[in-house]
């Protein structure tokens, strides 16, 4: 089958590797309808060094259930389902936390003997506990959404939650990136009242008020600070997310909240330390948040995307084919595209 | 009246300053009958640059109120009281949420015009909001464990409450002094089920031990890190309490922390920044606390010191006049007492 392996930095390819089987009994293998890049793979797309052999890429997909070991239950041929970007037993006692990101058997797509999201087929570990089978058509027209449920808005969704966010909440989100935007939409959802986007480009600033963005605050750093405590009465918000990864995001994020109130890390973290000195001491101000647990929030997420409620599949702004994924880091990278999906 | 003034490092006089007024119509004055020394007073002990006309000390006290404005409600002369280690008028928008250390009229003892803890008297902002009336006598045997209502019993459980810490939770303490004790003496209240309590001091372990610790590390750092993963089945602890202030403290806490847990800062920042990289955004990990707005919890724990439940004053292990509180201070920074009570 083909799939997408990457060399090194800037150097993305899509090659033949071997057809996937079911090693474990606990194994799927899924044939994959829709994958997409994420954000996060731009990362290593930047920096990372040349390594033989390559790296598999993609950890969000939906498929169709080709086969399945025999310890498998709950899944058979035909089923469509959509993965989670780890895999993971969703039975030992992190998962039963919602802690699936940190399972006792799981683990990542593209590991070293594991298959990742963007190609053709995957072999899913863990199939039972990491597969959420979908009630629609191969065809619908939800799967870009529903495919958000892989990685991004159950990304966006974690961040609102760690950070405490309800009805009257007030939030700002730093970065107007796909987790940013689904950041936005998640905190709509769950009856944020004050909204505040940070972020420069228009058109993805645009989505964000359509996601429910209240206020868009297109600085950076203190004058972004100034401009957040403007809006909230010099106080900030009540949470922060934080969607971009770097120190000074979280520098900013962690100035703009309000005494008492959350920050919530989303962004892959680039860093190795923040600025946490006496002033967010003294301030109470709390750093959350982390990779996301997808698995724990796909079932409580999905019903308001099957029943149009939300759409945060509006995020994939460009679809390619499976041999074109190459440009799609590259678009994402240059900043043509916002999120890419892929149909393999 | 005679009060107690910093000067700088290792400079501290009981001196002649102006009797306290009522200045201002919410303003009480209170008789001082118990106060004492907090490990946070050591860090301008052993820093603070000279200042001319020095700084007025102490932060927690128990008084006979003498005198009180017209606009003060629910106070009379002759009340008991015991004071929270920050005025506040506990009726702001941030005191409702139980913040009382950012109240929007609030401030601290010692600040410029404001009487400070350790003299014979002070003038207390914000009465109706501060002061919380005990009732027991002057001389009740409970006046130390009262006592430690004003500052560190609360803050040790601002730590576990700040860091979910509830029945069957692991709970690490990071420093024995007089805010870890209590800290673990909270986890303990709160259900805590294993408390391991890091620290070096044995007599202080011991304590820590009767207060409730399970397991005492004495190593630090790395060796820490590895005896409380030990014994914990490799996870590390729920909740993590921070209580000594340093960078390499709050990075034992973020390691020695289970993936999904809390940790949280009690410890008076002495560092600007924080060991947060990949691994803790990877396993989740929270870091909460800050400054314990003690005046939220006063009510709650009261009836568990009145009814001998929990006895937190027993960090008190030497009693001293007004006069001898320049000792008191070379005491605690030298290790020869855990924390002083001064009897003006």
């Amino acid at each position: 089958m083909r799939a997408t392996v990457m060399y090194g930095a800037g150097d993305v390819r899509v090659e033949n590797v071997p057809d996937p089987i079911v090693k474990e009994s606990t194994d799927a293998i899924v044939r994959v309808t829709r994958a997409c890049i994420c954000g996060s793979d731009l990362w290593p797309y930047q920096s990372m060094p040349h390594k033989d052999g390559g790296r598999r890429m993609g950890h969000e997909f939906i498929g169709v259930v080709e086969d399945v070991g025999v310890d498998v239950s709950g899944l058979a041929r035909g089923d469509l389902v959509v993965a989670p970007f780890v895999w993971a037993d969703n039975t030992c006692d992190f998962c039963a936390e919602g802690l699936q990101t940190s399972c006792r058997h799981g683990g990542g797509w593209g590991a070293p003997g594991v298959d990742a999201g963007q190609g053709e087929a995957v072999r899913v570990p863990q199939a039972q506990g990491t597969l959420v089978k979908l009630p629609v058509a191969e065809d619908s027209a939800l799967m870009p959404s529903l495919l958000t449920l892989s990685d991004v808005f159950c990304t966006g969704h974690h961040g609102v939650v760690t950070a405490g966010v309800g009805p009257g909440s007030s939030v700002t989100v730093i970065g107007d990136g796909a987790v940013g935007l689904c950041a936005v939409l998640a905190a709509k959802r769950l009856g944020a009242e004050q909204i505040i986007l940070n972020g420069r480009h228009t058109v993805r600033t645009d989505l964000g008020r359509e996601f429910g963005a209240t206020d868009v605050v297109p600085e950076r750093g203190d004058e972004a600070v100034e401009k957040i405590r403007e809006l909230t009465g010099g106080d900030g918000t009540h949470a922060v997310i934080e969607c971009v990864g770097t120190e000074p995001s979280v520098a900013t994020a962690l100035d703009a909240v309000r005494a008492g109130g959350r920050v919530s890390r989303l962004g892959v973290s680039q860093y190795t330390q923040v600025p946490m000195d006496f002033g967010t001491f003294f301030r109470n101000v709390t750093l959350t948040g982390g990779v996301a647990p997808a698995r724990a929030y796909i079932e409580e997420l999905m019903p308001d995307v099957l029943d149009g409620t939300i759409e945060p599949g509006r995020v994939f702004d460009r679809t390619i084919g499976l041999d074109e994924t190459p440009d799609g880091y590259r678009a994402m990278a240059d900043r043509e595209a916002l999120k890419v999906l892929i149909e393999p």
